[in-house]
């Protein structure tokens, strides 16, 4: 008999005690023991009695919980920060095993997390972080270890997914979907961390730390959001053959990671294309597997929970054979992090420009002044005295671009630099 | 050190002796051990020795390697049912841990491995057998353990899958598209297997068997291939939004197991409609989870060499920590097969029929006679004398069906009933 102490009862926590209970045959004949909720640690008790458990699960105090000599997992779900960094440590010190679906904390804390699993000789499972019911996390720690892994690209965030496919397919506008999305609780009244990339940029973080065995932390992570995306931006992507999605990249470029977080366009027939709506999705590049992908709901409760049980159900089986920590920290190099700067990239431009000659010649001039090469140019009118001018580069180092647009920005033919999106997925 | 004794250095063999090879450092860091090629069980010298291993590690005798002491995980390579089945029993009860890409051997023989492996401690893992590289048995057994799987549909063989793309996107033939793949190597010189649909077969027979916690071996799978199809029915399958594939289905119906391989639309926009050329996907439906689906290079050297690498660094953490059989045979339950006759599947079927008035009338009135219910039809003249006739059904008793087709081969008015192929991935 296995017990859990579950520390908060909210959407994901409540999904965890339905999956245990309406699943528990299956659960208790693979994972080979009975799993039992015994303690929830929940200020809102009707969270924990309405979903059919006893007045004694209840419990408001975490030291009374961690007291418990009986609890063999802590399953925290609270989120944040604090106070789940200090339960959880509290829980390992008192060799207690460990799941959580905490990302925030594992971007940031993962080191100290891993090392005192380590010291205490608990299991420390975090499947439910990325990707929400999709394994990613397992398969590539443990499945994929043969391989070198070459980069790692993620749709990871079901909110700024749901709202750009909602763009592309009804051309609408960003901050029209955002306010539907709100609506149907899709997107969070303070959306800032899923648009703005913050979201995707964690669990980017946490898998890059895994595919390249090197620690990467949030703030390694160069971070953009969807905010500036304009229908404009999909409708032209797409005349060129694209489709935009929230990208978190992470690659390992001659010995350093580069990781970051940015909309992209990526070829319409590359798989990552395809994944629509609130589905997540993660593409894998490893020297002897190839082109993997991993494909399916990164959020919801059910899907964290099916997440959060098989870390559980794992444990369980490591304790019925009297062993843990089968997979701990991986990080055994410390690799540099390559400023975005230094990344080479195909950028998608869009100008507003003054309709008249010569303001082709200009532009494609301070271009070449920077060893900007072109290789696509779409002219769209825009009224009557503008035109959009919409390039397409190829690879160029992100500081050339960058200093290209400066120079561009002073110009008194270009009224606007509307947007820059890089291109993904193509094969160089 | 972990010591293994390979047994066969064909393709996969010699990708798995380059894999260890390349990536030496970061196997030996992530699994804890020193992974080495101790012996190698291979008829052709040349084929070993041209991979850098010495003369040392040549052997042409099963016995000399299974007495080895110092081997402590054969690795079989050489497929079929014989010799590798008594060579893997009698690794087994020397206690020798195995790792296999055996998928013709565990799908006919697979109970007496896992019990001769669980009877002599040892572990037995097979995650090459299916999908190649793409980590799908350890998910589907371990990570989605807390799922009710209701589904699992494959496209799970590269050369029927390489051969319909080139069908779809060419308009090509049959006969002419296999001749292609067999000079590009990507069919055998005798395709049986393949297009025949018996890999398939093979493959959704395990999962099936891990899907549902019972055995399900080939003898239970329905097996139809791709040779019937034709450039026609991929046009109008394709006017109608579907596209063609090879799946392989294994589904739970009322506690009943269903599997079975044939030809199938899929709409457009399922994700396995993007599953192209000789790319593989699996595609799982749990209770919890939702839809999820894996997919990758389904087969070739380095690819399979991957997922057999993955297992040997998995055992060799077990070594390391003293412990093995984690997760040994899971099919605890004895469920029955449902015939195929007893399916409801909706259909798609073309006929060629003489072209005069009251001919679709009577067509209609015979499956209205026998149940089936039409939801489309197309007709498209043929000639002066003939109309080919595409007519899709409503979901329908596969024997029902069959009853209303038999009465159709004996009327006049058909002169062919030129192919019949169900409809799926659409939600009931």
């Amino acid at each position: 008999m296995i017990n859990i102490g579950l520390l908060g009862c909210g959407t994901v926590g409540s999904g965890v005690v339905k999956l245990l209970a309406s699943n528990r045959a299956v659960i208790s004949m693979r994972s080979g023991q009975e799993i039992t909720i015994k303690r929830v640690l929940e200020t809102a008790p009707h969270k924990v009695l309405d979903l059919g458990l006893g007045e004694e699960v209840l419990c408001t105090d975490i030291n009374e919980l961690l007291a418990d000599e009986d609890i063999h997992i802590v399953v925290e779900l609270i989120g944040g920060i604090e106070p789940a960094r200090t339960y959880i440590l509290e829980a390992m010190k008192r060799g207690k095993h460990v799941v959580t679906a905490n990302k925030d904390l594992i971007a940031v804390c993962g080191q100290e997390l891993f090392s005192t699993a380590e010291t205490h000789g608990v299991d420390f499972y975090f499947e439910a972080a990325v990707g929400g019911g999709i394994p990613v996390i397992h398969p590539l720690k443990q499945y994929l270890g043969g391989n070198h892994i070459k980069e790692v690209i993620g749709i990871v965030n079901g909110t700024t997914n749901y709202i750009l496919t909602k763009m592309s397919r009804e051309g609408m506008e960003f901050n029209q979907v955002l306010r539907e999305a709100q609506e149907l609780g899709y997107a969070e009244a303070d959306p800032t961390s899923d648009v703005e990339g913050y979201d995707a940029a964690r669990k980017i973080a946490i898998l890059a730390s895994i595919a390249f065995n090197s620690r990467v932390t949030l703030d390694d992570v160069y971070v953009e959001g969807i905010t500036r995306l304009s229908p404009l931006d999909i409708e032209y992507g797409g005349e060129l053959g694209y489709v935009v999605k929230l990208l978190a990249i992470a690659q390992e470029i001659k010995g350093r990671i580069q990781a970051r977080v940015h909309p992209a366009f990526i070829p319409k027939h590359h798989p990552l294309a395809a994944v629509n709506g609130v589905y997540n999705a993660v593409f894998i590049n490893g020297d002897a597997v190839g082109e993997l992908m991993f494909y399916g709901r990164g959020a919801g409760q059910m899907p964290t929970a099916s997440a959060v049980v098989g870390d559980i159900m794992e444990i369980a089986r490591n304790i019925h054979r009297g062993t843990v920590g089968s997979v701990s920290c991986t990080c055994f190099y410390s690799k540099d992090i390559m400023p975005i700067d230094e990344l080479q990239s195909k950028f998608y431009i869009r100008l507003l420009v003054k309709d008249r000659p010569g303001v082709l010649a200009a532009i494609a001039g301070v271009f070449g002044n920077h060893q900007v090469s072109i290789a696509t140019v779409l002219q769209k009118t825009s009224g009557e005295e503008y035109a959009r001018l919409v390039l397409v580069t190829h690879y160029v180092p992100e500081s050339d671009l960058r200093d290209a647009l400066t120079v561009l920005e002073g110009m008194s033919i270009v009224s606007e630099i509307s947007n820059v999106i890089r291109l993904e997925g193509e094969t160089r």
